[in-house]
């Protein structure tokens, strides 16, 4: 019974090293867990520049197995040391750990552990959760609330573009054609995305008098349509801020509730506050 | 009179599953014609890709046909099923239902079908009036109001563009010169649109110091004018929010609704409020 | 004495017809005028396409000849028929005019005539005058009121992004170099200029790593730049709007002033509102 | 004792006319500084342009050589003439203007003084507190609380961008691959960045349909992107605006001013406040 014990502790030590930040050892490990994070990424991207990897392919190679052993130990530590390890192996961070760490190995029969880098940058997410300060929570969930509550807005906004991408794409293909580098409609549309966005690679682009009039009007028409993403997030960033701001404080005798931050008598009888 | 009513009745069944969508049958009607619509539109796009077409030519051809012949069939049960059948044949569905059907019978004459993805397209927008769903009808109607408020001043906006153009344009013409790209005013023209809409192609570019010097100027302008139709359409869907959220409280007397925040009588008719 | 009522009687008809747009005559005459004046920057601009040029020069330079005689005999009526011409002659549009009609006299012996247009662009302004909708001068004065309020704002902010042009630019050079295109240090503050804006012509862009690097901060930070002056005109923009629909009533009995739009009554206390 | 009098004299006019910009010499001074500091910068410039370089290299060395003496002298006598030379020489100013005076000095023995420019630029910002005026400070600091106030918001968002660029960079790298131009994974995600800002170059862009498609996905997902940081600081300027707006009423007991619109009781002790 004392050896259960013992390893029970012995679990209860790793499972707060691991999933804990509070104690000092906690925070070095999610330090190092970070930087040993970023270091992997950093690896497989440079394995993929071919004048590193050329040079380095040896050292490279080495060291990405010696992190994805250090990823697996750390994978099956988290797996030993919580109650319910379904808990974790289920959720989108126990997802995540997996798929950064079997690429590796699967690499060794198929070749190739570029998708890693992929994969890896969503454990970087795992940032937000260490540093478990209310604030960035509080910041990313107003945004999150903000693009939530626009989400219908977005969507309508969303399928007239792409309506809009298929006229736009079709009308361009019959006009310039495919001596002007418009040689489908799939393409004619990726082009009026690429020109609607604004982006304007110049890779495909129209050389027919009447194809730039027509080009014109879809850069004018793409510069209100900026407008209107930006309005809806505004107005409902706008609109969260403002609520966020108010309704947290009742005058509990006459119920006036629009006090300013920080008010410790209420502004409309004079009446004291209750902090909440 | 018993087959006239039931003709009438083999009528409204039919009615109700294509312009209702309330019933099982309506929705699985809707679900289909628009998965066909989609169907039709990706035939047509294939059928411009050239290395698909050479493949596939004969497939896509009597797919289309198929398509067309549904789409016929689909259009004049409409006119049949429906009571007044002017009130469909010259609604804006209407015609685009039609004018989506003609091109391929043309085709047979003229040959050439891509402008039918253009029209099609447009049918797509169906997708709205069969979803039914109040909220996204609420939110393009928000998005189309808050446009429309703010449509005198995109109005005046465009036009000053539109002068802007024409002597960023000419002042481009005359000093990089047909001999940098600039071969003539409209093309000039053009350019200051790709270069104030922030598109950027980069197939006109100026050369000149002075041009660049010119144009640095006409970019950090566009950059300032983005911020203009930015701000008009942000200011009205704020506000149009705004209202939307003032209309609470209902006057017992006179029924309006649009009072002030905290108003304890009515606006109109000075009948007091009841709280809510 | 008759002859000199008569004059001034025909003079007086004339003004009426030149500078109103409340008779008939004076509305017949600002359409004709508005479509000439598109007409001449329309000539003048195929003067500087050159295929079309070889083909119609004759009847470009006959069409344009005749236009400036018309502009002539247009601003010596325009000085003949108002009471004091210094008025006229010295304001915007008499500069305008003048300055839109002597480059083609002045052709005759310089020979070149496409710096007409950007001038002859200037005279469409009048359309504005022309029109002489309220509205069009009111939304079109709230835009100048918004932007003028935010004028310091915007002057901070263009200062600063001078700096940081000059600063990315020499910093750019110094790692990219003039074998990577960025040939000097005018022409990286051009570089930076386009990036900055999101214009991204492509003529020059980053090859070494270290610059694509830099280069990537510079166009996040673009992105926020680009949010800064959005921001700017849209807060202004919100604000006039807001007092625009404020502070219109106030309540002869409590004082309240934030009356809905068209209240009667105040909400506050219920006694009757006078209109203003 | 007279004579160290005359000299403390002597160090307070010029400690006035460096330091001060009340006096008429110290507007002068502070005038023919900026003058200096803009012709320094731009004589460095043109040293960069080889073509005026060759024609102007003596002039253009001399020409700095005077400039760089001029600082040397300021610079001096800017620490003699302050009573702590200290709190001149470690403050951001003291710095800028040391390192804007030194290369030169070092390319005597190293060549090349193209970074003197990148640093003399920052001197310009000396323009802000030479102005003295207190609505250019009120702007900048308005902007700055600004972005300040929403620099937790902006962090998560430049976080979330870093991943998905990374995660877009290896995906992009993995359709298009080496032969497309995604030469490696750090250039992909030199490209993601590119694209997301809008900048669009063009001088790396998807040639395979899916990567294409990928890439217009990317593009639409900028194109709500941008609307983030635009929201977060207009949201903030405009919540800048209305308190600054709000603080019309002072606490007659304790001096509190940031009352709620249409207080009558101070919200910090509960006196009762003054109407204005």
């Amino acid at each position: 019974m004392k050896k259960e014990n013992k390893e029970s502790n012995w679990k209860k030590i790793l499972h707060d090293i691991i999933y804990e930040a509070d104690t000092k050892q906690g925070k070095w490990f999610d330090i190092i867990l970070i930087l040993t994070i970023l270091a992997s990424i950093i690896f497989v991207m440079l394995e993929s520049v071919e004048s590193f990897d050329n040079k380095y392919h040896k050292f490279l190679n080495a060291a990405e197995w010696v992190i994805t052993i250090l990823f697996t130990i750390e994978y099956f530590t988290r797996i030993i040391t919580i109650k319910r390890p379904s808990s974790y192996i289920f959720s989108f961070y126990g997802i995540v750990d997996l798929l950064a760490t079997i690429p590796k190995y699967l690499s060794l029969i198929f070749g190739g552990t570029h998708a890693l880098v992929a994969l890896r940058a969503l454990r970087l997410l795992r940032v937000f959760r260490i540093l478990k300060l209310a604030r960035y929570l509080g910041a990313s969930k107003s945004l999150i609330k903000a693009l939530k509550a626009s989400r219908i807005k977005i969507a309508v906004f969303l399928f007239s573009v792409l309506v809009l991408t298929i006229i736009l794409g079709t009308v361009m293909y019959l006009i310039e054609g495919p001596s002007n580098g418009f040689t489908s409609i799939p393409l004619s549309m990726y082009w009026a995305i690429v020109t609607l966005t604004t982006v304007g690679y110049g890779d495909i682009a129209p050389h027919t008098p009447f194809g730039q009039f027509i080009a014109s009007i879809v850069m004018i028409l793409g510069y209100g349509i900026i407008a209107v993403p930006t309005g809806i997030v505004t107005s409902e960033i706008t609109k969260t801020e403002l609520q966020h701001h108010n309704n947290t404080q009742h005058c509990s005798n006459c119920n006036e509730d629009k006090h300013a931050k920080g008010a410790k008598f209420c502004h409309k009888c004079g009446e004291e506050l209750n902090y909440e």
